[in-house]
Formats: structure tokens, sequence, C-alpha cells
């Protein structure tokens, strides 16, 4: 898309720090980093979100994710991987070109989880229920 | 392993409330859910975290996590996704039988992002080349 700054990446009209790159993904540092060495993985065509992207690419996608998690860890002496994906700006998309993130971190860090809520049986096997329904239809 | 409750609930010893099931993953509701339809898809056999499963299962789990996702989004309403996956306690880790979290998304719901970092360009440039010179042995 003309307009998306992954797919001027990707074209190579906007230069990044890349990592890795084949034929389906490229993968390129992340220029304002969560920590140093915070990486985003995507597919090369521009799909908007996880629900777009087909399966050969989800594939590669996550398995070059872990290889590269892995080296990432090593680069900047982390603690530990966080994989996040965000689809739709509800979920804090900002680049509507599907992107994994892999963010290293390190036990002082300071960044928080979120908080989790308590719910009753009943909401969770309602829940339960009509995401079981939903399923089917996938 | 014996005191996994992650593995309690594929064996059955725990219950659970499960949306989806077939020999290589399996996928339940979080009962401390981030918002009501928070789901979890891990694989049978315990794997640590991401660095530890192994190919065929991590494709099984990427792509049935797509169509959960779908199925989430649908039952709850809800208007984006985060998948996530913690690894290792300094990435919030807590149960340690690897998972990828599907968190339906509210823009209402009050959740907030990590801060990004300003990083210069020559520390990017050498974690770049760290990380590079790491994934040759991947």
């Amino acid at each position: 898309m003309n307009d998306c700054i992954f797919c001027k990446i990707v074209k190579g009209d906007v230069l990044c720090d890349k990592i890795y790159e084949n034929d389906k993904i490229i993968a390129f540092l992340d220029i304002a980093p969560v920590n140093l060495g915070h990486t985003l993985v995507i597919p090369k065509l521009h799909f908007k979100d996880l629900f777009e992207i087909p399966e050969d690419v989800l594939f590669d996608l996550i398995i070059k994710t872990k290889k590269i998690a892995k080296s990432v860890m090593t680069a900047v002496n982390a603690e530990g991987i966080n994989l996040g994906m965000n689809n739709k700006s509800a979920a804090g998309q900002a680049v509507f070109h599907a992107h994994m993130h892999i963010i290293p971190r390190f036990s002082q860090d300071g960044l928080k989880h979120w908080p989790n809520k308590k719910v009753n049986k009943a909401d969770l096997e309602k829940t339960r229920d009509l995401i079981v329904k939903y399923l089917k239809y996938e």
C-alpha cells in the first residue's frame, strides 16, 4: 500500500536496521523501542492484521520469530522475551500492517503487566459456549 | 510435569473452560482474565517457553490461535485482540508451561501500553549487528 510505512520499508524506500529477510517476511529494529533490541517481524505483503495473514506466511513468521527472539535475548543479555501482536486500534495497533513485536525484558525494567479481573463461573461458561459456537465457523 | 497446573489441565485432573483441543494443543479460558474472553492456547506437552516449542507444534499453535482469536472477538463483541506470549519470569511469565494469551480489547477498557524509549542511531546499529551475528547460529 502506497501510504504504509512498513510497505515502504519492504520496498527499500524507507531505511531500517534490518535483522532478517526472506521471500515472505522481514524483521527490523523498532526505532522507538520499549527496550533496546525491540524487533518487529512483518509479512512482506500488506496484511492489515493477524486475521488477514494466510497460513503459510503465519508459519514462517512464527518460526522466524522464535529464532530471532533467541538472538535478541543473547544480543542484549535480556532475561526474558515478550511476544506481542496488537490487532486493531482498540488493541493498540498503530501501523495497520500486521507485525509481531519481540520485546527483550529485564527483571528491573519496571514494565507493568495488565491487572486480572475476578469473574464468576457463570460468565466464564457463557463466554466459553459462545466462543466454541463461533469457532465452528472458522 | 507433576507440579504443573497446565499439565494437570491437559490430563483432565484440573477442570477448565475448554475452547478447543486436538492432539498437539489445547485452548481454555483464563480464570483471571484481563478482559472476559481472555483465552490461553498451550501445547499439550510440557514445553517451558517459546524456545522449547518444536516447529510442528508452534505451527499448530499459531494457526489455531488465529481462528480462536477471531471467535473470541465475535463472542464478546471485542474491538481488537492482543496476542501475547511471556517467556521467562522477567517477562511476566507466571506458569512455566508455554502459553499464548488471546486478549479481547475494547477502546474504553483503560489498559495502557508500554512507553517507548528514545535511542540513538549508533546504539540501534550496534544492537542490529549483534542480533544478526547471533541469528546465524539459530
